[in-house]
């Protein structure tokens, strides 16, 4: 059934019954003018995050069901490089009124399978009718004692990083180059379920389109190296900060890119910053694929967006390794130190030269 | 200069550097990952609101100016519908790379109008390219002790709304029928001060698109019957509830229509309605607009969208006449009671029949 042939208020009448939550810090949920929330000892956190189809988001390999789980996740990454708690979401949801039903239905299981692994719940918003353009755009409010701004790194503060880099930006090349039926398999993929995308059938191959052969890169790309970076980039995982909160002087989440979030830590603490190169950690598959593919995992990595790893700095004496998150053994390296004022990175044979944020927005998505 | 040209970033610092906010209870304004505002004693209220091109606003006729006005108005008018004091806004706006940076700051200057009317502090957001469609949304943060829903209306209590109703339906009514040089009037006005549109020319008729003619109405309307009605659609005010939180049992703010959101107050709080049509409150401009124009001003009053007035109950003992809020005087009227069960009008000569809520749709803009 088409949306328009619902209406929106049946719809949030669904909504509602699906998604009311028995959280007892929320006094009125869905369905008043206004949410009311109990009042909180803590600070409040919030943040506010758009997505738009055609700018974030590419309906031709992008299902429903990924766009709800990114949606609430890269809101939840804004709330954890605070150093904050997610608590409360608020959607505003604009689609085609010929829109079908399911679309809509699939776009909440994906919200709803993020609020779980969260612990974030549904508590208002906006449903309407879009003349073109599918938008979606949530608010998380947060709490938090210790909150982490971005300009509290010194001089001889360490630079550390989350997880692997360049992941998400590769999986997006991938995805920009498949063939119609690759890349129908990997919009009709069953949904992630202990880490990995599924499918109903095994796939072993996907298949990058003519118009890029003779190509200088293999037209096949194997599914195992594959499905992470994909992954990676329609399903991203935000990384939660509750240890390093602890630690940290200054945080931000990779969005647009390891370099331009290293430069507004700096450009907010006022401070230079020295990256080592060959300390950047870059996953296997994000390497292979880089080869495979012909591109520079070094730029992927610096440059590429949407990882939704943490960027933090810590004072010299604290000994980062690998240190339990909530969701996942979450693995911190350090890539530098901060200085006093020069942006600097220094290569493999330990050549410095100026730290460029150049060129960020061929892998960043974001507006 | 094209948004294009000038870049998001630029953009957000010259955001920044405007509207940066000395409200003490912002501990991290714009510019970090989320917002941190201070512990707070009581219940926090959220609202959020949408407003897309095409669906909500009609950019023939709809200045910058006006939009981000509006966007700000419907947003506090939430809070106060639930006696809330409106206190932080957050704003998501995606807008076409190609637009010029005026239509961009003329939006800004609406939105920052109304901010001071309502003592809002802008604390963060989202700026990002649009494919087609300009889209709007904003979330409110506010305050309140006394929180009034939609569900605490019981058989007895009196039914009061605040100044007139079918004001901003027939003012779109009168947009929608103008000429193109009309509307480019109304585009191009002064901006609202001292509570009217103004011209740097005199205005002293409208003009109606010669398709309507041979016309069963005049093909003119005078300005200073057009402009209140206008200025209610294009620049809606919120009614502050201070005074009437105190004694109200139920509350919502019109934005559907009049019978609409008087049903959603019976459904939440299981009552019956019964509703004098003879008193329903309405504008000797609204009801001369309707004879031009040969519509019928009750269906205007009960069905029309968009008047963001506040829709009340209140115990019989209470004596309602004229109240002051914040911004202006605010006139209420007592429009019929709550009953067991049954949704009654009574009309001009006593007849009583169903309250039908179908037709609204015609005139509300909302998805």
């Amino acid at each position: 059934m088409k949306l328009r042939q619902i209406g929106e208020l049946k719809l949030l009448q669904e909504v509602r019954k699906k998604f009311s939550s028995t959280d007892s810090s929320i006094i009125v949920g869905i369905g008043d003018d206004a949410a009311v929330i109990a009042p909180q000892k803590e600070k409040i956190l919030v943040t506010t995050d758009m997505m738009n189809e055609g700018i974030h988001f590419d309906l031709s390999f992008t299902s429903p069901f990924h766009l709800g789980f990114k949606l609430v996740s890269v809101n939840v990454s804004d709330i954890f490089a605070m150093g904050g708690r997610p608590k409360h979401l608020f959607l505003d949801i604009a689609m085609k009124k010929d829109e079908d039903e399911n679309t809509f239905w699939k776009m909440y299981e994906g919200i709803f399978s993020a609020m779980n692994i969260y612990g974030v719940s549904l508590v208002g918003g906006d449903l309407c009718a879009a003349e073109n353009d599918m938008v979606l755009s949530a608010t998380i409010i947060g709490a938090g004692d210790k909150t982490i701004t971005r300009s509290g790194a010194s001089p001889g503060d360490k630079i550390y990083v989350t997880g692997t880099v360049g992941d998400s930006a590769c999986g997006l090349e991938i995805l920009k180059r498949l063939t119609d039926e690759s890349k129908e398999i990997i919009k009709n993929l069953e949904y992630w379920s202990i880490g990995v995308l599924k499918s109903k059938d095994i796939i072993e191959k996907l298949y990058f389109h003519h118009s890029i052969t003779p190509s200088p890169y293999s037209n096949t790309i194997d599914w195992n190296i594959a499905e992470p970076l994909i992954r990676r980039h329609l399903m991203p995982v935000a990384r939660d900060s509750a240890e390093i909160a602890n630690y940290a002087t200054s945080m931000i989440d990779i969005s647009d890119g390891l370099f331009i979030d290293l430069c507004r830590i700096c450009d907010e603490s006022n401070v230079g910053a020295r990256v080592y190169l060959n300390k950047i950690p870059m996953s296997d598959e994000m390497k292979k694929t880089a080869e495979i593919m012909k591109l520079d995992p070094i730029h992927l990595a610096t440059s590429g967006g949407e990882d939704y790893e943490l960027l933090f700095t810590a004072p010299p004496e604290i000994k980062f390794e690998i240190r339990n998150s909530k969701f996942e053994i979450l693995k911190t390296t350090c890539i530098g130190e901060i200085i006093e004022k020069d942006r600097i990175v220094v290569d493999k044979s330990g050549k410095e030269s100026a730290l460029k944020t150049e060129g960020y927005q061929h892998f960043g998505t974001s507006g």
